[in-house]
Protein backbone atom coordinates (compact mmCIF):
# COMPACT_ATOMS: atom_id res chain seq x y z
CA UNK A 1 0.00 0.00 0.00
CA UNK A 2 1.32 3.20 -1.13
CA UNK A 3 0.25 6.10 1.58
CA UNK A 4 0.85 9.01 -0.97
CA UNK A 5 -1.15 7.38 -3.33
CA UNK A 6 -5.06 8.70 -3.68
CA UNK A 7 -7.61 6.76 -5.48
CA UNK A 8 -11.11 8.03 -5.89
CA UNK A 9 -13.84 5.75 -5.97
CA UNK A 10 -17.42 5.98 -7.49
CA UNK A 11 -19.94 3.87 -9.57
CA UNK A 12 -23.77 4.17 -10.74
CA UNK A 13 -25.20 1.30 -8.45
CA UNK A 14 -24.78 3.43 -5.66
CA UNK A 15 -22.61 3.21 -2.65
CA UNK A 16 -24.29 0.63 -1.29
CA UNK A 17 -23.59 -1.68 -4.05
CA UNK A 18 -21.98 -5.28 -3.76
CA UNK A 19 -19.88 -4.14 -6.50
CA UNK A 20 -18.33 -0.96 -5.59
CA UNK A 21 -17.47 -2.87 -2.10
CA UNK A 22 -15.90 -5.23 -3.72
CA UNK A 23 -13.85 -2.87 -5.78
CA UNK A 24 -12.67 -0.64 -2.97
CA UNK A 25 -11.45 -3.99 -1.51
CA UNK A 26 -8.99 -4.13 -4.15
CA UNK A 27 -8.12 -0.73 -4.29
CA UNK A 28 -7.29 -0.36 -0.10
CA UNK A 29 -4.39 -2.20 -1.21
CA UNK A 30 -2.43 0.29 -3.37
CA UNK A 31 -3.35 3.71 -1.57
CA UNK A 32 -5.53 5.33 -0.04
CA UNK A 33 -9.31 5.00 -0.75
CA UNK A 34 -12.25 7.86 -0.67
CA UNK A 35 -15.52 6.67 -2.75
CA UNK A 36 -17.58 9.49 -3.38
CA UNK A 37 -20.81 7.71 -5.29
CA UNK A 38 -24.49 8.15 -5.53
CA UNK A 39 -26.23 7.93 -2.23
CA UNK A 40 -29.05 5.41 -4.43
CA UNK A 41 -28.53 4.02 -7.71
CA UNK A 42 -28.27 6.20 -10.79
CA UNK A 43 -28.19 3.49 -13.76
CA UNK A 44 -28.37 4.42 -17.39
CA UNK A 45 -27.81 8.05 -16.26
CA UNK A 46 -24.87 8.23 -18.18
CA UNK A 47 -22.78 11.67 -18.60
CA UNK A 48 -25.76 13.40 -16.76
CA UNK A 49 -24.81 16.50 -14.36
CA UNK A 50 -27.32 18.06 -11.42
CA UNK A 51 -28.60 21.52 -12.49
CA UNK A 52 -32.01 21.69 -11.39
CA UNK A 53 -31.63 20.39 -7.68
CA UNK A 54 -29.74 20.82 -4.92
CA UNK A 55 -26.87 18.57 -4.63
CA UNK A 56 -26.39 17.41 -0.96
CA UNK A 57 -23.08 15.21 0.01
CA UNK A 58 -23.59 12.64 3.29
CA UNK A 59 -20.26 11.35 5.42
CA UNK A 60 -20.13 7.65 5.61
CA UNK A 61 -17.28 7.14 7.89
CA UNK A 62 -13.92 6.31 7.79
CA UNK A 63 -12.39 2.67 8.15
CA UNK A 64 -8.66 2.14 7.96
CA UNK A 65 -6.85 3.80 4.93
CA UNK A 66 -11.17 4.37 3.20
CA UNK A 67 -13.40 7.23 3.89
CA UNK A 68 -16.50 6.97 2.48
CA UNK A 69 -19.60 9.95 1.20
CA UNK A 70 -22.53 9.70 -0.92
CA UNK A 71 -23.93 12.44 -2.88
CA UNK A 72 -27.62 12.62 -4.20
CA UNK A 73 -26.40 13.59 -7.70
CA UNK A 74 -24.84 11.62 -10.72
CA UNK A 75 -22.27 9.26 -10.95
CA UNK A 76 -20.21 12.72 -12.66
CA UNK A 77 -21.62 14.88 -9.97
CA UNK A 78 -19.88 12.97 -7.68
CA UNK A 79 -16.54 12.79 -9.37
CA UNK A 80 -16.81 16.96 -9.82
CA UNK A 81 -17.82 16.67 -6.09
CA UNK A 82 -14.93 14.79 -5.15
CA UNK A 83 -12.45 16.98 -7.30
CA UNK A 84 -13.66 20.11 -6.15
CA UNK A 85 -15.09 19.66 -2.45
CA UNK A 86 -13.69 16.68 -1.01
CA UNK A 87 -10.46 15.06 -2.06
CA UNK A 88 -7.11 16.62 -0.61
CA UNK A 89 -5.39 16.68 -3.48
CA UNK A 90 -5.76 15.75 -7.11
CA UNK A 91 -6.38 11.47 -7.12
CA UNK A 92 -3.83 9.44 -8.72
CA UNK A 93 -6.50 7.12 -9.96
CA UNK A 94 -10.33 7.09 -10.85
CA UNK A 95 -11.86 4.11 -10.34
CA UNK A 96 -15.46 3.44 -11.16
CA UNK A 97 -17.91 0.07 -10.74
CA UNK A 98 -17.87 -2.76 -10.79
CA UNK A 99 -20.87 -2.00 -12.02
CA UNK A 100 -23.53 -4.62 -12.11
CA UNK A 101 -24.22 -5.42 -15.69
CA UNK A 102 -21.90 -5.06 -18.70
CA UNK A 103 -21.05 -1.66 -20.48
CA UNK A 104 -19.69 -2.85 -23.95
CA UNK A 105 -21.13 -2.06 -27.09
CA UNK A 106 -23.35 1.11 -27.49
CA UNK A 107 -23.66 0.84 -23.90
CA UNK A 108 -21.15 3.09 -23.22
CA UNK A 109 -23.37 5.70 -24.65
CA UNK A 110 -26.00 5.21 -21.86
CA UNK A 111 -23.67 4.50 -18.85
CA UNK A 112 -22.83 6.14 -15.98
CA UNK A 113 -20.07 3.68 -15.15
CA UNK A 114 -18.34 5.03 -17.76
CA UNK A 115 -19.43 8.48 -17.90
CA UNK A 116 -17.54 8.78 -14.43
CA UNK A 117 -14.46 7.41 -15.69
CA UNK A 118 -14.85 10.08 -18.67
CA UNK A 119 -15.21 12.46 -16.53
CA UNK A 120 -11.69 11.91 -14.89
CA UNK A 121 -9.94 11.41 -18.11
CA UNK A 122 -10.92 15.23 -19.21
CA UNK A 123 -9.27 16.24 -15.71
CA UNK A 124 -6.29 14.34 -17.07
CA UNK A 125 -6.19 11.27 -14.26
CA UNK A 126 -5.73 8.03 -15.36
CA UNK A 127 -9.72 6.48 -14.85
CA UNK A 128 -11.01 3.26 -15.44
CA UNK A 129 -14.98 2.03 -15.36
CA UNK A 130 -15.30 -1.79 -14.45
CA UNK A 131 -18.41 -3.71 -15.41
CA UNK A 132 -19.41 -7.55 -14.70
CA UNK A 133 -22.00 -8.96 -17.14
CA UNK A 134 -24.42 -9.94 -14.27
CA UNK A 135 -27.24 -7.25 -13.38
CA UNK A 136 -28.39 -9.34 -10.16
CA UNK A 137 -28.01 -7.60 -6.93
CA UNK A 138 -26.06 -10.21 -5.00
CA UNK A 139 -23.60 -11.28 -8.23
CA UNK A 140 -20.42 -13.12 -7.44
CA UNK A 141 -17.79 -10.06 -7.54
CA UNK A 142 -14.95 -13.01 -6.65
CA UNK A 143 -13.67 -13.71 -10.17
CA UNK A 144 -13.73 -9.89 -11.32
CA UNK A 145 -11.70 -8.74 -8.69
CA UNK A 146 -9.01 -11.03 -9.15
CA UNK A 147 -8.52 -9.29 -12.70
CA UNK A 148 -9.33 -6.22 -11.38
CA UNK A 149 -6.52 -6.04 -9.28
CA UNK A 150 -3.97 -7.43 -12.33
CA UNK A 151 -5.40 -4.33 -14.54
CA UNK A 152 -4.86 -1.60 -11.33
CA UNK A 153 -1.75 -2.96 -10.87
CA UNK A 154 -0.63 -2.16 -14.79
CA UNK A 155 -1.96 0.99 -15.05
CA UNK A 156 -0.56 2.50 -11.63
CA UNK A 157 3.14 1.18 -13.68
CA UNK A 158 2.50 2.05 -16.46
CA UNK A 159 -0.03 5.17 -16.80
CA UNK A 160 -2.05 5.96 -19.68
CA UNK A 161 -2.19 7.32 -22.68
CA UNK A 162 -3.20 11.23 -22.73
CA UNK A 163 -6.88 11.90 -22.87
CA UNK A 164 -7.79 7.78 -22.82
CA UNK A 165 -9.54 6.01 -20.31
CA UNK A 166 -10.67 1.94 -20.08
CA UNK A 167 -14.10 0.26 -20.54
CA UNK A 168 -13.65 -2.68 -18.69
CA UNK A 169 -16.03 -5.32 -19.08
CA UNK A 170 -15.77 -8.95 -17.11
CA UNK A 171 -17.29 -12.25 -17.99
CA UNK A 172 -19.62 -13.85 -15.56
CA UNK A 173 -17.42 -16.65 -15.38
CA UNK A 174 -15.15 -18.93 -12.75
CA UNK A 175 -11.28 -16.97 -12.60
CA UNK A 176 -10.24 -20.26 -14.45
CA UNK A 177 -12.83 -19.81 -17.25
CA UNK A 178 -11.51 -16.85 -17.93
CA UNK A 179 -9.39 -16.68 -21.35
CA UNK A 180 -7.40 -13.64 -20.54
CA UNK A 181 -7.45 -10.01 -21.70
CA UNK A 182 -8.45 -8.75 -24.67
CA UNK A 183 -7.76 -5.16 -25.83
CA UNK A 184 -10.40 -4.09 -28.55
CA UNK A 185 -12.55 -1.81 -30.32
CA UNK A 186 -16.31 -0.47 -29.12
CA UNK A 187 -18.74 -2.99 -31.05
CA UNK A 188 -21.32 -1.38 -32.88
CA UNK A 189 -24.72 -2.55 -31.89
CA UNK A 190 -28.27 -1.12 -30.62
CA UNK A 191 -30.56 -1.67 -28.14
CA UNK A 192 -33.77 -2.35 -29.97
CA UNK A 193 -36.54 -0.60 -27.90
CA UNK A 194 -40.07 -2.80 -26.42
CA UNK A 195 -41.03 0.04 -24.69
CA UNK A 196 -43.85 -2.17 -22.32
CA UNK A 197 -47.23 -0.40 -22.22
CA UNK A 198 -49.48 -0.71 -19.07
CA UNK A 199 -52.21 1.81 -17.95
CA UNK A 200 -52.02 2.87 -14.30
CA UNK A 201 -54.97 2.28 -11.60
CA UNK A 202 -56.55 6.13 -12.72
CA UNK A 203 -56.83 4.61 -16.68
CA UNK A 204 -53.55 6.73 -17.91
CA UNK A 205 -51.39 5.25 -20.38
CA UNK A 206 -47.53 4.89 -19.44
CA UNK A 207 -44.61 2.75 -20.56
CA UNK A 208 -41.55 1.31 -19.09
CA UNK A 209 -38.06 1.41 -21.74
CA UNK A 210 -36.88 -2.02 -21.85
CA UNK A 211 -34.96 -3.48 -25.09
CA UNK A 212 -33.15 -6.18 -26.38
CA UNK A 213 -28.99 -5.91 -27.84
CA UNK A 214 -28.84 -6.07 -31.37
CA UNK A 215 -24.97 -6.76 -32.71
CA UNK A 216 -24.82 -5.16 -36.15
CA UNK A 217 -20.99 -6.80 -37.03
CA UNK A 218 -21.91 -10.32 -35.17
CA UNK A 219 -19.27 -11.29 -37.61
CA UNK A 220 -16.02 -8.78 -36.30
CA UNK A 221 -13.62 -10.66 -34.01
CA UNK A 222 -11.92 -7.54 -32.84
CA UNK A 223 -14.92 -5.94 -30.85
CA UNK A 224 -16.07 -6.12 -27.50
CA UNK A 225 -19.14 -7.94 -27.92
CA UNK A 226 -16.41 -11.00 -29.59
CA UNK A 227 -13.97 -10.58 -26.80
CA UNK A 228 -17.18 -11.13 -24.12
CA UNK A 229 -18.43 -13.96 -25.99
CA UNK A 230 -15.43 -15.54 -26.13
CA UNK A 231 -14.73 -15.43 -22.31
CA UNK A 232 -12.08 -12.81 -22.72
CA UNK A 233 -12.34 -9.84 -20.22
CA UNK A 234 -12.85 -6.89 -22.84
CA UNK A 235 -10.73 -3.39 -22.19
CA UNK A 236 -11.53 -0.95 -24.89
CA UNK A 237 -9.82 2.16 -24.59
CA UNK A 238 -12.37 5.37 -24.81
CA UNK A 239 -12.02 9.02 -25.26
CA UNK A 240 -13.60 12.11 -24.81
CA UNK A 241 -12.97 13.87 -28.33
CA UNK A 242 -16.07 12.69 -29.90
CA UNK A 243 -15.21 14.13 -33.25
CA UNK A 244 -15.43 11.99 -35.80
CA UNK A 245 -11.81 13.36 -37.79
CA UNK A 246 -12.89 10.42 -41.14
CA UNK A 247 -15.58 12.53 -41.83
CA UNK A 248 -14.23 16.11 -41.55
CA UNK A 249 -12.30 15.60 -45.17
CA UNK A 250 -15.48 15.14 -46.58
CA UNK A 251 -17.47 17.76 -44.53
CA UNK A 252 -15.38 20.37 -45.46
CA UNK A 253 -15.54 20.20 -49.52
CA UNK A 254 -19.20 20.89 -49.03
CA UNK A 255 -20.03 24.47 -50.15
CA UNK A 256 -22.34 25.04 -46.70
CA UNK A 257 -22.88 28.42 -48.62
CA UNK A 258 -24.77 27.40 -51.04
CA UNK A 259 -28.79 26.69 -50.38
CA UNK A 260 -32.30 27.35 -51.23
CA UNK A 261 -32.11 30.41 -49.14
CA UNK A 262 -29.77 31.59 -51.98
CA UNK B 1 -41.99 20.72 -48.90
CA UNK B 2 -41.76 16.79 -49.98
CA UNK B 3 -44.86 15.37 -48.21
CA UNK B 4 -43.16 11.95 -48.49
CA UNK B 5 -40.01 13.43 -46.00
CA UNK B 6 -40.47 12.59 -42.30
CA UNK B 7 -38.52 14.86 -39.95
CA UNK B 8 -38.28 13.63 -35.95
CA UNK B 9 -37.68 16.75 -33.79
CA UNK B 10 -36.80 16.93 -30.32
CA UNK B 11 -34.26 19.23 -28.20
CA UNK B 12 -33.70 19.38 -23.99
CA UNK B 13 -35.00 22.80 -23.33
CA UNK B 14 -38.57 21.34 -23.53
CA UNK B 15 -41.47 21.52 -25.82
CA UNK B 16 -42.59 24.95 -25.14
CA UNK B 17 -39.03 26.39 -25.56
CA UNK B 18 -38.48 28.87 -28.64
CA UNK B 19 -35.63 26.87 -29.35
CA UNK B 20 -37.38 23.84 -30.86
CA UNK B 21 -40.50 26.45 -31.87
CA UNK B 22 -38.12 28.11 -34.33
CA UNK B 23 -36.88 24.35 -35.48
CA UNK B 24 -40.05 23.41 -36.50
CA UNK B 25 -40.54 26.73 -38.22
CA UNK B 26 -37.91 26.40 -40.87
CA UNK B 27 -38.31 22.13 -40.95
CA UNK B 28 -41.92 22.20 -41.80
CA UNK B 29 -40.68 23.56 -45.11
CA UNK B 30 -38.73 20.32 -45.89
CA UNK B 31 -41.64 18.25 -45.03
CA UNK B 32 -43.77 16.74 -42.56
CA UNK B 33 -42.43 17.14 -39.03
CA UNK B 34 -43.50 15.39 -35.97
CA UNK B 35 -42.16 16.52 -32.66
CA UNK B 36 -41.03 14.51 -29.52
CA UNK B 37 -40.03 16.42 -27.38
CA UNK B 38 -39.44 16.41 -23.09
CA UNK B 39 -42.68 18.00 -21.29
CA UNK B 40 -40.16 20.03 -19.20
CA UNK B 41 -36.53 21.20 -19.42
CA UNK B 42 -33.73 18.58 -19.46
CA UNK B 43 -30.83 20.74 -19.62
CA UNK B 44 -27.31 18.39 -19.15
CA UNK B 45 -28.91 15.08 -18.84
CA UNK B 46 -26.63 13.71 -21.54
CA UNK B 47 -27.78 10.24 -23.21
CA UNK B 48 -29.24 9.71 -19.92
CA UNK B 49 -32.63 7.01 -20.24
CA UNK B 50 -35.43 6.49 -18.07
CA UNK B 51 -35.08 3.02 -16.32
CA UNK B 52 -36.66 3.51 -12.68
CA UNK B 53 -39.73 5.71 -13.97
CA UNK B 54 -42.39 4.99 -15.88
CA UNK B 55 -42.58 7.06 -19.16
CA UNK B 56 -45.64 8.77 -20.09
CA UNK B 57 -46.53 10.79 -23.72
CA UNK B 58 -48.92 13.69 -24.22
CA UNK B 59 -50.52 14.74 -27.26
CA UNK B 60 -49.93 18.05 -28.10
CA UNK B 61 -52.44 17.99 -31.52
CA UNK B 62 -51.76 18.32 -34.96
CA UNK B 63 -51.17 22.04 -37.07
CA UNK B 64 -50.87 21.46 -40.77
CA UNK B 65 -48.17 19.49 -41.61
CA UNK B 66 -46.26 19.37 -37.87
CA UNK B 67 -47.69 17.10 -35.22
CA UNK B 68 -46.77 17.60 -31.40
CA UNK B 69 -45.79 15.08 -28.45
CA UNK B 70 -44.30 15.29 -24.99
CA UNK B 71 -42.81 12.95 -22.92
CA UNK B 72 -41.61 13.17 -19.58
CA UNK B 73 -38.57 11.29 -20.50
CA UNK B 74 -34.67 12.49 -21.37
CA UNK B 75 -34.20 13.96 -25.20
CA UNK B 76 -32.79 10.03 -25.73
CA UNK B 77 -36.25 8.50 -24.32
CA UNK B 78 -37.92 11.12 -26.40
CA UNK B 79 -36.31 9.98 -29.77
CA UNK B 80 -36.46 6.55 -28.43
CA UNK B 81 -40.03 6.50 -27.74
CA UNK B 82 -40.49 8.22 -31.07
CA UNK B 83 -38.97 5.67 -33.28
CA UNK B 84 -40.34 2.83 -31.34
CA UNK B 85 -43.99 3.86 -30.37
CA UNK B 86 -45.05 7.23 -31.95
CA UNK B 87 -44.02 7.97 -36.18
CA UNK B 88 -46.22 5.96 -38.50
CA UNK B 89 -41.97 5.04 -40.28
CA UNK B 90 -38.68 5.66 -39.92
CA UNK B 91 -37.79 9.38 -40.29
CA UNK B 92 -35.89 10.51 -43.46
CA UNK B 93 -34.01 13.56 -40.60
CA UNK B 94 -33.76 13.67 -37.00
CA UNK B 95 -33.35 17.59 -36.05
CA UNK B 96 -32.42 18.76 -32.28
CA UNK B 97 -32.60 22.21 -30.65
CA UNK B 98 -32.44 24.78 -31.16
CA UNK B 99 -30.72 24.65 -28.01
CA UNK B 100 -30.84 27.81 -25.75
CA UNK B 101 -26.72 27.92 -25.43
CA UNK B 102 -23.80 26.37 -26.90
CA UNK B 103 -23.00 22.89 -26.95
CA UNK B 104 -18.63 22.80 -27.93
CA UNK B 105 -15.77 21.33 -26.86
CA UNK B 106 -16.38 19.24 -23.78
CA UNK B 107 -20.16 20.34 -23.57
CA UNK B 108 -20.72 17.58 -26.31
CA UNK B 109 -20.59 15.13 -23.08
CA UNK B 110 -23.27 16.64 -21.36
CA UNK B 111 -25.54 17.87 -23.77
CA UNK B 112 -29.29 16.38 -24.16
CA UNK B 113 -29.08 17.80 -27.44
CA UNK B 114 -26.23 16.17 -28.91
CA UNK B 115 -27.42 12.74 -26.88
CA UNK B 116 -30.43 12.57 -28.63
CA UNK B 117 -28.73 13.12 -32.14
CA UNK B 118 -26.30 10.71 -31.28
CA UNK B 119 -29.33 8.36 -30.33
CA UNK B 120 -30.92 9.09 -34.01
CA UNK B 121 -27.22 8.23 -35.56
CA UNK B 122 -27.08 5.04 -33.71
CA UNK B 123 -30.01 4.22 -35.25
CA UNK B 124 -28.60 5.28 -38.95
CA UNK B 125 -30.73 7.91 -39.53
CA UNK B 126 -29.16 11.43 -40.84
CA UNK B 127 -29.60 13.49 -37.03
CA UNK B 128 -28.00 17.02 -36.72
CA UNK B 129 -28.30 19.09 -32.93
CA UNK B 130 -28.27 22.26 -33.49
CA UNK B 131 -27.51 25.12 -30.65
CA UNK B 132 -27.17 29.10 -30.54
CA UNK B 133 -25.00 30.72 -28.23
CA UNK B 134 -27.23 32.48 -26.00
CA UNK B 135 -28.75 31.09 -22.47
CA UNK B 136 -32.05 33.40 -22.17
CA UNK B 137 -35.55 31.78 -22.59
CA UNK B 138 -35.98 35.16 -24.76
CA UNK B 139 -33.16 34.39 -27.33
CA UNK B 140 -33.48 35.64 -30.79
CA UNK B 141 -33.50 32.93 -33.09
CA UNK B 142 -33.76 35.13 -36.47
CA UNK B 143 -30.19 34.70 -37.39
CA UNK B 144 -29.64 30.75 -36.37
CA UNK B 145 -33.31 30.17 -38.23
CA UNK B 146 -31.36 31.46 -41.47
CA UNK B 147 -28.41 29.25 -41.14
CA UNK B 148 -30.16 26.11 -40.09
CA UNK B 149 -32.19 26.25 -43.41
CA UNK B 150 -29.47 26.02 -45.49
CA UNK B 151 -27.19 23.32 -43.28
CA UNK B 152 -30.83 21.08 -43.27
CA UNK B 153 -31.07 21.75 -47.24
CA UNK B 154 -27.15 20.89 -47.42
CA UNK B 155 -28.18 17.96 -45.72
CA UNK B 156 -31.16 16.36 -46.99
CA UNK B 157 -29.20 16.70 -50.47
CA UNK B 158 -25.96 14.96 -49.41
CA UNK B 159 -26.93 12.94 -46.83
CA UNK B 160 -24.18 12.07 -44.09
CA UNK B 161 -21.17 10.22 -43.68
CA UNK B 162 -21.78 6.53 -41.92
CA UNK B 163 -21.74 7.08 -38.00
CA UNK B 164 -21.71 10.88 -38.32
CA UNK B 165 -24.26 13.55 -37.13
CA UNK B 166 -23.15 17.26 -36.74
CA UNK B 167 -23.12 19.17 -33.65
CA UNK B 168 -23.81 23.17 -34.92
CA UNK B 169 -22.93 25.72 -33.35
CA UNK B 170 -24.10 29.17 -33.78
CA UNK B 171 -22.95 32.40 -32.57
CA UNK B 172 -25.25 34.68 -31.17
CA UNK B 173 -25.00 37.56 -33.95
CA UNK B 174 -26.96 38.87 -36.27
CA UNK B 175 -26.71 37.13 -39.45
CA UNK B 176 -24.56 39.64 -41.79
CA UNK B 177 -22.23 39.28 -38.13
CA UNK B 178 -21.40 35.36 -39.00
CA UNK B 179 -18.98 35.00 -41.23
CA UNK B 180 -19.91 31.72 -42.66
CA UNK B 181 -19.93 28.07 -41.65
CA UNK B 182 -16.63 26.06 -40.89
CA UNK B 183 -16.24 22.37 -40.15
CA UNK B 184 -14.01 21.88 -37.16
CA UNK B 185 -13.07 19.39 -34.59
CA UNK B 186 -14.39 19.58 -30.86
CA UNK B 187 -11.95 21.89 -28.58
CA UNK B 188 -10.29 20.01 -25.48
CA UNK B 189 -11.62 22.05 -22.79
CA UNK B 190 -13.00 21.57 -19.80
CA UNK B 191 -15.82 23.20 -16.86
CA UNK B 192 -14.20 23.98 -14.07
CA UNK B 193 -16.97 23.66 -11.14
CA UNK B 194 -17.59 25.86 -8.56
CA UNK B 195 -19.83 24.09 -6.24
CA UNK B 196 -21.61 27.12 -4.63
CA UNK B 197 -22.70 26.66 -0.89
CA UNK B 198 -25.25 27.28 0.51
CA UNK B 199 -27.37 26.24 4.02
CA UNK B 200 -31.12 25.10 3.97
CA UNK B 201 -33.52 26.35 6.67
CA UNK B 202 -33.27 23.34 8.55
CA UNK B 203 -29.71 24.10 8.77
CA UNK B 204 -28.23 21.44 6.70
CA UNK B 205 -25.56 22.06 3.51
CA UNK B 206 -26.30 21.76 -0.38
CA UNK B 207 -24.70 22.89 -3.44
CA UNK B 208 -25.17 24.19 -6.88
CA UNK B 209 -23.40 22.98 -9.21
CA UNK B 210 -21.76 25.81 -11.15
CA UNK B 211 -18.40 26.47 -13.50
CA UNK B 212 -16.38 28.11 -15.52
CA UNK B 213 -14.95 26.96 -19.11
CA UNK B 214 -11.60 26.83 -19.65
CA UNK B 215 -10.11 26.24 -23.29
CA UNK B 216 -7.13 23.96 -22.85
CA UNK B 217 -5.75 24.76 -26.59
CA UNK B 218 -6.29 28.31 -26.72
CA UNK B 219 -3.85 28.71 -29.55
CA UNK B 220 -5.94 26.02 -31.75
CA UNK B 221 -7.19 26.86 -34.95
CA UNK B 222 -9.10 24.05 -36.05
CA UNK B 223 -11.90 23.76 -33.39
CA UNK B 224 -15.04 24.70 -32.78
CA UNK B 225 -13.52 27.34 -29.96
CA UNK B 226 -11.97 29.25 -32.13
CA UNK B 227 -14.57 28.91 -35.07
CA UNK B 228 -17.27 30.84 -32.66
CA UNK B 229 -14.91 33.25 -31.35
CA UNK B 230 -14.27 34.55 -34.78
CA UNK B 231 -17.94 34.88 -35.55
CA UNK B 232 -18.09 31.51 -37.62
CA UNK B 233 -20.79 28.43 -36.98
CA UNK B 234 -19.16 25.50 -35.62
CA UNK B 235 -19.94 22.22 -37.33
CA UNK B 236 -18.49 19.38 -36.08
CA UNK B 237 -18.53 16.05 -36.58
CA UNK B 238 -19.84 13.60 -34.13
CA UNK B 239 -19.41 9.65 -33.70
CA UNK B 240 -20.89 7.14 -31.14
CA UNK B 241 -17.76 5.24 -31.65
CA UNK B 242 -15.91 6.46 -28.21
CA UNK B 243 -12.93 3.79 -29.35
CA UNK B 244 -9.61 5.59 -28.50
CA UNK B 245 -8.28 3.81 -32.20
CA UNK B 246 -5.12 5.61 -31.60
CA UNK B 247 -4.50 3.94 -27.90
CA UNK B 248 -5.32 0.27 -29.43
CA UNK B 249 -1.65 -0.43 -30.63
CA UNK B 250 -0.26 0.62 -27.00
CA UNK B 251 -2.48 -1.07 -25.32
CA UNK B 252 -2.07 -4.49 -27.13
CA UNK B 253 1.43 -4.93 -26.29
CA UNK B 254 1.06 -4.79 -22.76
CA UNK B 255 1.41 -7.80 -20.72
CA UNK B 256 -1.78 -8.03 -19.35
CA UNK B 257 -1.47 -11.30 -17.64
CA UNK B 258 1.43 -9.98 -15.39
CA UNK B 259 0.65 -8.10 -12.03
CA UNK B 260 1.23 -8.17 -8.24
CA UNK B 261 -1.36 -11.19 -8.04
CA UNK B 262 1.16 -13.70 -10.27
Amino acid sequence: MDKDRLILITNDDGIHAKGIEALVNVAKSFGNVVVVAPTEGQSGMSHAITVKTPIRVYKHGKNGNVEKFSCNGTPVDCVKMAMSKILPKEPDLILSGINHGGNSSSSVLYSGTMAAALEGCLYGIPSVGFSLLEFSKDADFSAATFFVNRIIDNILRRGLPKGVCLNVNIPYLKAEQIKGVMVCRQNHGIWREEFEHRTDPAGHDYYWLTGTFEDLEPHATDTDEWALRNQYIAITPVQFDFTAHKALHTLKQWNWNDGTTD
